[in-house]
This record gives structure tokens, C-alpha cells and sequence, in this order.
């Protein structure tokens, strides 16, 4: 008999609510909808009210101490993730935590900005965190839950099983998420994001090539394949003078001390290589897409934009609060909206299988050894970046829990 | 308090399993699959277990006979729909009908073919039948579902949204549904199958059309926009003497007495005009969709292909037994591999909203109308190719439900 | 040795500039520009300056009498088209003639529109017209030549040798042009025009889909497969009420007695289809794409749009004057910006393979039989569509060269 | 009046037929295909023979001393370039060297491989190479004419042409140009081919990216926007474990001492970033790309694949010999076959410009500093990768000539 889950969310923001309508599609597992707490409690209150929460915690420390509550949803702030999931951890609870797991912050003050800092300690710091969390859990015995969307995506999925399928060597992958920009302040300053474009978006084509690298090696030969350096560059392209001389801007500026642009160059243990892309200075609607170029088979997932949906418009005004897709500037011309985000992006996916782990007492597909893979390698890349030079990534590997080491528990 | 919704089903083919998968991931209603019957016993005993499918019924009475069985899902080939449904509405079940409802299959001997037959009669024969379905529904207090699956179709919504937001008219839409042809027998005759490509696969863009102009009109006048004539032409392609010289084929033949491609230009009331074309002669998989013109807004739906997915492979065997798409002749060269063919084709909405309509005892989004008119139009085009000739639909139109009547009962 | 080919112009608008700049890209042939005339002389003028033209005549008759003049390009309104091209044959020049090569224009007065005729008459006359022009071609022993784009276009000629490779049989073809409509006075006129879309736009897949059938036949049986029956339907989309009513129109209104869409249904002899589709009512820049369903490929031209070249503008104003395509409303959003319109549209090699005919004397791939074909079918259409019924093209084809007559004399 | 171009070409093979054909095309300007010369006789008479060359010369000499070629077409491998274009400029003609237009190529023994040497020597001595070349035209007072395609591509000039009406900055570059590799043995070899993918390949985006920001300073600011620093990284994907145990290959493989991916990360100084990628390890067809990142739009060119033309075939043999595109690996599936590729490609313009540039004495569009340029940043770029780290340009300029001299020589 699978157990019920019983979730509290830690926030009731943007990510918490594509969770919560996920999770009322969740089906074959009974969840209850318990509890929310953010720091605006009218905002979680209203939570509550949309999504049939039954009720608003008074702040985190009360919703933990519910004993119901056993899967605890993080839907924070970065640089809040560590300290959250670790007391939920040590409270019991499964938690989930959305991506990136964690990062460097700095000191948290003003100045103590991603440009100042040494990275080499950054990547020690980051990863240390990272370890603590997945620790906690193992700890605890509860589980880690990662939340990258784009390991759950159908068309992700699809190429996973096509490469398979093709019995080839995955040669090379090329990914990237980009987008005109946030406007979130926390987004914009390394105490709050602990990084930029690379991170924030980075993280998510990251995260499917590691985990296609993994399934690929896990499949053929019983063991994953890791990644082993990296070379990456970072920019701020909204610095570009000739930028900052125009006078209307599409794009968001005002990036304080994190990059808007960055590029990694992952080479894995087997020579094959995975180039990562994200940007916050891209026009035209975000951009989630994935190419794998295998020995015998090439296969590409559009997330964003594909041709599922296409539409023009005369006029910016024609279709007037239809949502087309995240970020795009304006709804004339032609256009690739959104038919289903939440199940094209993975969201539904990924609940599902969040219940499920937690029901079954199984791990999910995105765990804690993806999650410490992607805070590892992107800090590298910021220390590659830094440098100029290619990063060694066995030098920092230690003490990250393996994928191997996790599915024998499977 | 919803209802539990529990399931028979009559057929335990190609259907039946996507139906049951859409079962499975039903959320918010209690599903029961009760029981299964087909005509051949280790079918539906195999489909019981491969579904958890409670119990193999004798056949049609005895599943009938269960007062637990709320629904019924008739998966069976054309000709036997309007019985089956009748019965099972005369039991006082909720009835799910695939498309197309029904239709006209002469005297059910070999020599009643849909050649010989004068086109008048088939219409009126076919309406009439479907009249019989629909209002045996209504006087049993029970719902007719039609089992359209465009309807539900994510990217059929959006576009119907996105015109919607557009608030301008539809002034066009040109639909197909295409691909190489049925292997099945039973679709090679009228007597079995009703008709060919235009029944069996114009039906889909037919009933999108429909739909889109009746939701055109509800929403801006409170009435549908109703077809009023229809030109058609059929034709016998794989009749071709130089195809018919190839060795070679890679296009199904032997189309006993049905065409292998027809289209469909319908005018409805408000001068707008739907091009529908369907065919069995068509390499490259399946093709399924759909554009609409509209005034202030253009926006298609492309079920199959997309970009979402796109895969390569320099041979046929590369990709092993991975799912391309329906009816891909080689896996070799580009594809558009399916990634979540059942979401993307609108069967799990199809499934969810049958299954919430019943629980929450309300009108389905795709109903009895909808599937008269679908015939009504279908027939009509018929008659105008025979005859060589336009054809009014009002003269036939006395009978069949109208949108607007059920849509008041909502 | 080559002849030099010696051009004059009559008209000097939008087609003789397309064409004049095809001129000079001419190579291994010499041409002169020699003379233009216009109805308003200072267009005639600027023309002749900006193409390096030597004169401008003071009338077509003055021009006609130049007898270095050996190739007189006609580019002006479909009503004129006949009585120039046969004075200019009877003088023995080679004469272009734009496309459609003629039709039916009532009697010149307001009340003789396209509406109030028998459409028998008119199939007669306009092939009556055709005949006459190619007759004088013919007794002269000068070229006519059609100015058909299509079957030059790159796109489509690489469809044709596909097609022939593959070895197969064409089953069916189906063809588009569309855009938002004309603003010229003269296409909203029956008694100017000879037609709407339907001859306007469609003339353009209907010659490409006659012309592959041609090819295909005489290529396997040294004949080409001709048409034998349409079926067409017509519409005023935009006197439908609901746009009518609409404030802010972006697509042309105001047809005084042409159709703004049409369809034809063309079956050959050899049961193969065209669906040929032409509307001045779709929004989103000009359509202009063909598909080829053969029995061992599949083949698709793209003329526009395609995705050589891919833009994004957030505003409609950010890409200034540069040129998208034609007829697109906004240049805001996702566009598919023409890279080399007149190559990419056929312009070039239609002049190049004119200039050669003259200089070769041999006939062109576009000229008199195809030319007739597309009267013949356009105007039997317009009859289909009046009466409500298919028409049988054989009973009007007596007088029209074939193509296989023209052919032989190669 | 200007000059006729009178030509003699140094090789017969693939590059030489492709601008033979494109110098039949050339128009307004007199052209005569002189005299040909190639290292197989034999060879050099069938490409007389096939493009109506007056003469085979017995040698190199023997055709630089006619006194009539004023145009001398350099068609042979990289590490031949150097001396065969001094030896031609010295003689006091124009000269047209195809890409890349030199490099580095060690002591022409097997041992002095790309892998052996010190790759800070290998960019200062083909900095020194190419530098020599360009002050050889310089001093004998003509063209260096540099043969790279995608400069007259007519989608990149309508992206550049769309860039510069957006009045907007470029802000980020990103192109590739990939297929599944050459099987020219002396593509294997640094010290013919000069480098691996990175140079054979990479040059072509890597020319278009510097010359749209060439452009854009030029445009806006009287001065060209320079690359500053590369970072780059390399790799051997035939050399994975996995692909070399696979028995069937359908990529080239036995690459012997060149990379066979590379990617280039160039950051201007006005912070924008190119990203040039190359491979010889990717399946489907060759790989043609560019997307142009502004403030203002985006814009895109897809040499290939792109949507024009548009194929299906269920066999591998389908298509018989009919072309589709260079390097697919089957027919068979989807494809997307080139229309004119030789016209999509830009060799028809660049040849027309290449002419008249000798015709009318002008520079190029691809001259001399674009082709130092390239040479620069590539073997920067080897630089970068070998030493793991991020490598200033500056420091190896001084020497090379700038696009800003030349263009005020205009």
C-alpha cells in the first residue's frame, strides 16, 4: 500500500505555484495539500486559497512541526535552499528543492559580490553546501528531491530513449536556455542568485546532458559517465557600450555583479562533450533546446519554441492576455505559443514522480548526486571563467555523492 | 461528492488500450475498470491483465447486466457502434462512442457496396442512426460521449483560444488528416467501415472545424455558426494504372469499394469557409493538422509533425523498436518522433473530461452534436461527389441536436 | 551564333521592374534594353533611367514599329494582355506575356461584372482569347511566352526532378497562394481583372501542378497527363457579417464582384488530384508553397514562407525599411525574412530562359500550351463553381494547343 | 569600360568546378576560362574539356607566364596556398585563394604533427604566412581575393542587412558548420590540411561573425569591431572508447593528427561574443548556421538545413542519384534537399565579385583582412586549447593588415 503525501511549501511564489497545480494532477497516489508559509503571509494566504492548501503555517519552524507533513516543498530563494532543506531534512520530511540546489553566496553583505571573490573558494564553499544537504538526507534516511524540470520534459525523455534505442555513443551534446532577462532583483545580485545566467539557466541544459552522459554509461557498461573538465567564458553583454547608449532597451540591464552570458565546454571521461549555453540577452521568447549527436542518431528536444502551436498576430494587442510564451517581448508577427507548458516543460512529470518516490520510498530521476553534479560543474566553470583556463574537476569530486553509489540503493 | 466512474469496456483493440492508459492517469474522480468483453475471449482476457481490468465479461449482455457499470466504452469497429450504443443507453449507462458515431453500411452483404449505392439514402440512413443514438441518450437521462480526440488535442485548445483572445472572425479553416493507409480489413469495405479516408480520418479536422465555428459563434452571439453546403470530391489514387504497374508499394491498396482520398469544402452560414481533406495515400507518417484564418489572427495546430522532438538516423534499423510516429515507413533520414503521443492527441483530456462528465453528471465538451453533425456533413459530401454537385445541408438537418439545445442544458 | 535579343517594354510597374532587373543578371546571351512605354509617359521616363532602358516610345505602336525590337515584354493588365500580344505577334516580335495570359472581361461597362454572366460564355470566350493568341504565335512563327515564375522557381524544379528520380507515380498535388489581398483598383474588377484569387493567385500552383504532370507523363510515356474534371468552390470571406462589422481591418475588403478565395479540385486522366487553393483573405505575408504526394515521395516547395533566413523583432518599427515579404502586416515578431526574393521566386530563370528561347530559337519551359491549360481550368472552375457542379474539361479543350504538339516541334 | 577577366586555374577539383560553373553565370563583365593547370593532367584536361577552358598549361609557370590571365584561381590543398599565391601575385595578377587561406603546416614530415609542436610558434608562423601573402598583393598593386562563400550567402547578407535596419548592437554570434567528415586523406594530416575541424570548418562561421561585426563598427562608428580574446577547446569524438568498439561507422573516423570538434568562444572589444562551432562528427548532412543575437532583433540564416525544399522517401534508394545535400548518409526519411545550392551557398556571388573587383578595380567583399583575421583568431584559438587557457590577440596582431586601411583605400 503506497503511503499518502502530505506536502508543505516553503514559498508561494511563481515555482510553487506550477507545483501545486501539478500536484492536482497527480494521480494513483493520494496528496493532501497541507500547509504554506512565505514571508509575505498574504501571498501565502492567497496560495492557500487558490490551490486548496489547507492552511497557512505561521512560519517555517510551525510548518515542520506538523508530524502529517512528510514531503516539504522548497520553492525560496537560492541562497535560502541550504539551511531550509537541511532543517526539513533533520525534521524527517522528504524534501524537494529547486534547481540549482544550492551555490555560493558570499558573506551576504553588499560587497561581498561574485566579481571579488577568489572562485576557488567559491567552488569549495558551493560544493560543501551541496554535500550537507545530501548528507542530511542520507542522514535521515529521506529523500533528496532535485527539481530539474527538464529531465522530466516528454521531448527530453524521448531523446533519452532514442539514443538508447540507437545502441550508439552519445558523441556530443549542445544545449541551451536563454531569455531576455529576469527582473527579479534577487536575480540580479550573486548574494541572493549566487550567480548568473550560467547557473540560473545553465543548470537546466546541464543537467540533461550530465544525466543523458549517466544514463548512456549506466546502460551500456553498469556505471555512469562523469564529466572531467571544463572550459567555460562568461560576459556581460549588456555592457557593451554601444548597448547602453540605446535609448529603448528589449533587454534587461542592470545586472550587478552577475554575468548575462555564459558558455561551458564539458568534456567527459569517454572524450564526449557537452556545450552549455545560457543567456539573459536573448529576444524573441525563451529558448530551451537540447541537441544529442550520437554515432548512429541525432536527436533534438524543442522545448521552446517548436511548431506544435504556431500563430501570427497583426498587432501586439490581438491576442491580448492569452499567455504565447515565457518572456516573448510582443505578440505580433509569428509566433510558437505554449500548448501545454507544464506538461511540455516537465512539471507534471516531475511531481509525479516526487509523490511517487516519496509514496514508494524509491529515488526520483532528478536526486541528490545530479544536484551536487550541477552545483560542481558550474562553479568550475565560473572558476574556468575567472581564470581563463581549463578546470580539472576531479580535484573537487570527493566528497559528492555518486549516481553509481545511489542506484544500487535503488 | 463526484461519482465513482466505473468502466466497461466492448473491445480490447488499439483503442481500448489507449483509452485504458488514459484511465490510469485520471485525477480527482475514483476509476474503476470493471470489466471487458470482445470477440475474441483471450484478447480481452489479455487486455484485462496487461490493464487490471477486474473481470472478462461473456460478452455484451453480461457486462451490461453489471449495475456497477456506469460506462461504457465502445471501442468496436463502425458498423456495430449505433447498437452497441443503444443497448448500452438503453441500460441506462453513460456511453463512449469512437469517432465516427456511425454512419450508413448498407445491407451488410458484399454486394452492398458503397458504389452502387444511391447517395440520398446513404444520408438519410445515416442520420437517421445517429438521431436514434443521440435521442436514446437523452431519453435514458444518460451522455452520449464522443470519442473525437481533436477536441481535446492541447494544441487544438490553444488555437481555439488564441482566437478566441484575437476576438476577430474565422474566416477559414483547412484541416487534414493523412497517412499511408489502414492494414485492417474491415476498413477496405463500406459495409464494415461506413465510407474511407474522408469518414475514417476527415472526421478528425471535420469535427475540429465544426467545433471552432461553434465556439465562435457561442461565445460572440450565443449561438453556433452552422454549415449550411458542402462540395466534395473523392478518388481512387492507388487506382492509378502507374501505380498500379509498381512493384514496389509502400501505399496500402485493395480498397475494396471506399476511397482513398476526399475533400471536403464546407460554407457555413456566415460565408466562412472549412477545406478538410484526408487520405490513405500519403508517405511520411501521419499528418494531422490544422490552421485557422482568422480576421485578426492566424494559429495552427500541428498534432503530427512537430519540431517538438526531432530525431536522425542514417539507417532503418537504427532506432531499433523505439516509436517514431503512426504509419513512418522508415526510421531512416529526419523524423519528428512522438514524444507523448497520447497527450499531444488530446486522449487523456478526451478521458478526463468523459470521466468528469459522468461523475459530475454535465455535458461533455465533445457530445452528442457534435458527432450528428460530423455525419451529417460527412454523408452530405458524399452525396456531392457521387452526384457530381453541391449540396445543402439544412434539408437533412431536421432531426439531429442541436449545440445550442444541449449547450443550455449545461 | 546567338541572337542578341532586343527588348521592349510595355507597362512599367511592378512586373516590368522585377523583370528588367532580371535582364541584367542575363548571361552568355547579349540583351538591350531598347524602348519602354507606359500610359503615363513620366513612368515610362523614370523606368527607362533606372534600368538603363535606351528609349521611351510614345506609344505601343511607335514602339512596335522599332524593328531592332525582337522581344516585347508585356506587363500590364490582365484586359490588355490579348490585343498587345497579338499586335506584337503580327509584327513578328517574341512576345512575354504576364501571367494570366488572359480570361474573360465582359463588356468593358460597370454592370458586366463576373457575377451577372453565364459562366459558359465565359470559359468560351476566355479560351477563345487564348487560342487566338497563341494562334498568332503560331502563324507568325514567333514564341510566346509565359510568364509563369513558378516553374522556374528553384524550389519547384527541384520537387520535378525529385519526383522523376524517385520513379514513382503523382498522386496528388496541393498548392497555395495566398495573402492579404491587392490594393490595386483594377484586381477588384471583374471587367480589369478577368477573375479573383482564384486566377489571380491560383493561377500560380495550378500552372506548377499541370506542369508536373506534364513532365511526368512525357518523361514515362513521351505524352503528358492532362486534366479532366474540376470542381471548385468559391467564397467572399470578407463579406462575411461578423468581419464586416469589425473596426480595424487588416485584410483588403471592398472586391467589387471577384471572389477574395477559391478551391479547385482537378482530377487528371490518370485519377491523380490537384487541390489548388487561392485567397486574398490570410493574414501573415504570402503564401506561395506546393506539395507533391507521389507513390515512392514526397516532395515541398517553399517559395515563402521558409526558413533560409529566421528574424525576431520586438517592435514593428525595428527593422525600418528593410524589406521582409511581401504583404506581412507587421514586421514585429518571429519573420521569415526573403534572402533573394527573385531568385528564390523564379524570376531569374524564367528571363534567362526567355532571352535563350528568343536567342535559341526554341520554346520556352513556360509557353503557349500551359498558358491555355491554366485558362481553360481557372475558367471551368468559375463555371463549377457557379452552377454548383463538376465540369468535364473536354468538351472545351478542342481548340487549344497541346503540349505535347508544341513538344515534338522541340 | 571594364576590364575583361581572363582566368587560369591552379586545380581541377571540387572548389575549381564550383567557381567554373559560377564564372559561366557572371554578367556584365566579359570572362574567358583561359587556362587550367592541375597536378594529374588528365584531370585538368576533363575540367577544360567539361567548362570550355581554352588550354591545359603544362605547369604552374607555364601558366603564370601567359601574359593574358590577369585572374589566377587557386583551387589546391591549404599548405600549397602560401607559395602558389605569392609566386601568382608576384607575376602581377589577381589572385583568389579559397578558405582557409593559410595556415600552419610544420616541417612536412609525418612526425611534425599538430600534436608536437608548440603552439605558440604555430600562430605566429601562419601570422607570418598570411601576412606575407596579403603584402605581396599590396606591393605588387593587386587583389587578394579571398574565397569564403559565406560572406555572399543571400541569407547572411539579408542578416546583415536586417541588422543593420534594426539600428540595434550585436551582442552575441552563434554558427556552425558541421558534417560527418571528409574522406580526403589529406584532410587527415596537419601538415596538409593545416588543423582539423576547427580550421576547415570553423573558418566559414568564424568569417561571417567578424565580418558582421566589422560591419556593424563600420557602420556606426567608422571602424570595425576587433576580436580581443578567444578561449577555446578541441576534441577527438572518434577517439571514444565506445564509437571506435562499434563495428558499422557512419561517421569518418582515422583522423590522424586533427581535432575532429572544436569550438571557439571570441569575445570583441566591444564585449559581444562569437561562438563558432565545427565538427567533422555529426550525422544528418552538412550543418550551415548562423543566429545573430541584437538589442533590437534576431536573425537567423540557415544555409542548411532550411525548409525550401522539402523531402520524403520510405527507401534508401528512392532518390536514385538525385542530389539531396552534401554528407547525408541516407535519402531515405525526411530530408530537406538544396534547391540551388550554388546560388544558396554564395558562389555565384562571390565569383560575380571577384570579377568585378578585377573588372573594375576594387577590394572585395573578402579580401585580404578577413582572411588574415581568420587565420589569426583560428590558430589563436589552437593556442587556447593546448594550453588549457584563454589567449589575448593583441599580442599577435601587430602585423596583419586591418579591414579599416583597405576599406579607406576604396
Amino acid at each position: 500500500m503506497r503511503s499518502k503525501v502530505v506536502v508543505g511549501f516553503i514559498g508561494a511564489g511563481y515555482a510553487a505555484s506550477i507545483h501545486a497545480r501539478a500536484y492536482q494532477k497527480v494521480y494513483g497516489v493520494e496528496v493532501e495539500l497541507r500547509a504554506v508559509t512565505a514571508s509575505r503571509p498574504e501571498r501565502a494566504a492567497a496560495f492557500a486559497e487558490q490551490f486548496g492548501v489547507r492552511r497557512v503555517a505561521a512560519d517555517v519552524a510551525d510548518l515542520l512541526a506538523d508530524p502529517a507533513i512528510n514531503l516539504v516543498d522548497i520553492c525560496a530563494p537560492n541562497h535560502l535552499h541550504a539551511d531550509l532543506a537541511v532543517d526539513a531534512l533533520n525534521q524527517g520530511k522528504h524534501v524537494i528543492v529547486e534547481k540549482p540546489l544550492t551555490g555560493y553566496f558570499g558573506d551576504q553583505t553588499e560587497s561581498a559580490s561574485g566579481d571579488a571573490n577568489g572562485r576557488h573558494d567559491m567552488v569549495r564553499v558551493a560544493l560543501a553546501t551541496a554535500t550537507r544537504i545530501a548528507e542530511t538526507a542520507r542522514a535521515n534516511g529521506v529523500r533528496l528531491l532535485y527539481g530539474e524540470n527538464w529531465l522530466y520534459a516528454p521531448a527530453i525523455q524521448k531523446v533519452r530513449q532514442l539514443m538508447a534505442a540507437s545502441g550508439g555513443t552519445i558523441l556530443r551534446i549542445q544545449g541551451e536556455e536563454s531569455h531576455s532577462g529576469s527582473h527579479a532583483a534577487y536575480a540580479q545580485h550573486w548574494r541572493t542568485a549566487g550567480g548568473g545566467s550560467l547557473l540560473g539557466k545553465g543548470c537546466h541544459p546541464l543537467a540533461a546532458a550530465l544525466y543523458l552522459k549517466h544514463e548512456e554509461g549506466l546502460q551500456r557498461d553498469g556505471r555512469p559517465i562523469r564529466p572531467r573538465t571544463v572550459v567555460a567564458e562568461v560576459g556581460h553583454l549588456t555592457r557593451n557600450p554601444a548597448f547602453v547608449a540605446e535609448r529603448r532597451k528589449y533587454i534587461q540591464d542592470g545586472w550587478h555583479d552577475v554575468e548575462d552570458w555564459g558558455t561551458m565546454l564539458v568534456t567527459f571521461e569517454d572524450r564526449s562533450i557537452a556545450q552549455v549555453t545560457a543567456s539573459d540577452a536573448v529576444l524573441g521568447g525563451i529558448r530551451n533546446c537540447l541537441t544529442v549527436y550520437g554515432s548512429r542518431a541525432v536527436a533534438e528536444a524543442n522545448l521552446n519554441p517548436n511548431t506544435t502551436c504556431v500563430a501570427y498576430a497583426p498587432s501586439d494587442d490581438s491576442f491580448a492576455n492569452e499567455y504565447i510564451s515565457e518572456k516573448i517581448e510582443t505578440k505580433a508577427g509569428w509566433s510558437f505559443p505554449s500548448a501545454d507548458e507544464e506538461h511540455a516543460q516537465g512539471y507534471s512529470h516531475e511531481i509525479q514522480d516526487f509523490v511517487e518516490a516519496v509514496a514508494d520510498d524509491r529515488e526520483p530521476v532528478s536526486g541528490a548526486p545530479l544536484a551536487c553534479e550541477v552545483v560542481l560543474v558550474t562553479y568550475a566553470a565560473y572558476l574556468s571563467a575567472a581564470e581563463g583556463r581549463r578546470v580539472d574537476l576531479d580535484q573537487f569530486r570527493t566528497a559528492i555523492p555518486a549516481v553509481g553509489d545511489v542506484r544500487k540503493g535503488r
